[in-house]
């Protein structure tokens, strides 16, 4: 099945807290429900969150009493308002939120039932994604060749989107052509999904994969280990890729050891009005750091920081992948022209 | 206390594997002892191992029932083994062991008893390095400043060494001096002695600390929360700085930033007839990785790399303090001129 799937009028998604160890599907009916599943990560990825929270507003549609159309798009602002407060960095997010609250207002009620409108216009956006994950990969998968060892980051999978995935989406699609390739996954502290996600997927779909700490991506590259790194992305801004933290560490290191350093994400993730310097990166729970499971990993009450993202200069970032091709960086200060 | 006592017979030292949650004295009276609490980890920081192999061979002489010299050093040799096939790339344990082995060799058996002098030649041994810590610190300070955010990494404290600290010795000499300075500790995965044992000394000692993931070290240098790295070492030699893994990759960010990379180590740390290409990286067991606490963190039977050490060439060090002083990158070509 897909990550995230509507079954008439519940929305049904793994529990992406409880991977691998258990395989857990919520069957989620209200639009708080979507939020707090956002907001403890059971829900997480860039383009998975732009395909919940659209299903999210379908379920604010689809149980609304409205009698007007007025009236709906009020809930439906209500709802997005909900939802924005989630993740702050999430511009998927944002980008489904809006582009649903502009179908649904241009909306005529003529034509058809608005809810029905608004459920479709949700699964139009899951099902884009989906493509656009399909063609990132067939592109990206161009840039991979027999015998490459692909570094990748957090879980930029099938459970990070839709389905299929972005970097993983790359690397599936080569591993699918037949290419003998193998992958390093890092841990990603502080939520471990290298460690949870990512093994789990390429476990899966039998593609080698091993598994290292954060801090050890210094030394794979100082002996050569490792030739590629694909990772994906929180929001492309005009200058920057942000993505989960960790990210801009390895970006440096790859610049260091001439490792071409390759982003795969779809359109929905760009956001290029927006600048780096004026993105919020999200800082979340001390406990995040503080606990591993159940497990107090330090003293109690000592200060943390946490943010959830970090800034990757597109000066580090070799190639980005879209589902319009592969931008190389020379193309990067066309971004708009290419888009 | 120290780190590593002597009481008649008995080597007193903590289970670090236990810190900070239990303050657990281990009691120790046979180099086998020994042995598996430095194969475990509950002893571990180069410098302390160097003690308490040391210590280990003082053990077997004040046991030993050997009616001659000849007999004994035999003994000691065999311990000897047992003690270097624990940590393949501790030097320190390597020069200890060689300078007990040395001097009993020379001693002569009219002066004294044999077992006493070995106990005391031990003794001098952690004595020296409590020593060189005092030392180390008062030349680092000068390097430290009000206002200053010094990143560290692992544990390079007291817990490390017999007394006071390499790194966190220089950390607490500028403090004690007043010097008005802040830490970030990385966690330090997979053994997390930064969580555990940084976090431990430096809130014990009121210097103020705040932990961070290894990953996000990249974020704080890019963000400007840190000027100054200070870590430890587990060798240098000619060409490099050999250290817990993740060190190599914060000397690649700090000469990113232009942030300046400090390694305190005494010269009992320093092998310069050796070159990094020559030295074994140990590789630990997979579950270090796989594990927290007794939390696994992935699927079973995942493949795993787990180096317990990186390599950081001395073109990104800034400077290294030993008891000596302060050695600057541009007195490395002098290496050997200046010990």
């Amino acid at each position: 099945m897909r990550t995230i799937e509507w079954r008439d009028g519940t929305v049904v998604t793994l529990d992406q807290t409880k991977l691998p160890h258990e395989t857990v599907f919520l069957k989620l009916k209200s639009v708080l429900e979507v939020a707090e599943a956002i907001k403890t990560m059971k829900i997480r990825g860039a383009p998975l969150l732009g395909a919940a929270a659209a299903f999210a507003l379908a379920l604010v549609a689809y149980n609304s009493e409205a009698k007007e159309k007025r009236e709906l798009i009020n809930e439906l602002v209500k709802a997005g308002e909900i939802l924005k407060r989630t993740r702050p960095t999430a511009v998927n997010l944002f980008w489904a939120i809006d582009r649903i609250l502009n179908s649904a207002r241009s909306f005529s009620e003529e034509d058809q039932d608005m809810a029905v409108f608004v459920v479709e216009e949700a699964q139009k956006i899951a099902d884009e994604d989906a493509a656009a994950n399909r063609l990132i990969g067939k592109y990206g998968a161009e840039l991979l060749h027999d015998g490459d060892v692909i570094l990748t980051h957090c879980n930029a999978g099938a459970l990070a989107t839709v389905d299929y995935g972005t970097a993983l989406g790359v690397i599936r699609a080569a591993w699918e052509q037949g290419k003998k390739i193998k992958v390093i996954a890092t841990e990603t502290r502080p939520k471990l999904q290298g460690a949870r996600l990512t093994v789990y997927e390429l476990k899966r779909d039998g593609i080698p994969v091993t598994l290292v700490t954060d801090n050890m991506v210094g030394y794979i590259m100082y002996k050569g280990l490792v030739n590629r790194v694909m990772v994906g992305a929180d929001i492309i801004v005009r200058d920057a890729v942000i993505n989960k933290i960790g990210t801009y560490t390895i970006a440096v290191l790859a610049k260091e050891h001439d490792v071409p350093f390759y982003v795969a994400a779809p359109k929905s993730t760009f956001d290029l009005a927006q600048v780096s310097a004026n993105v919020v990166i999200e800082e979340r729970r001390p406990e995040e750091v503080t606990y591993i499971g159940s497990e107090r990993i330090t003293l109690p009450g000592v200060n943390v920081l946490n943010p959830a993202f970090d800034i990757t200069p597109l000066e580090c970032v070799t190639a980005i992948i879209c589902e319009n091709g592969v931008l190389q960086r020379k193309d990067f200060v066309e971004f708009k022209a290419n888009l």
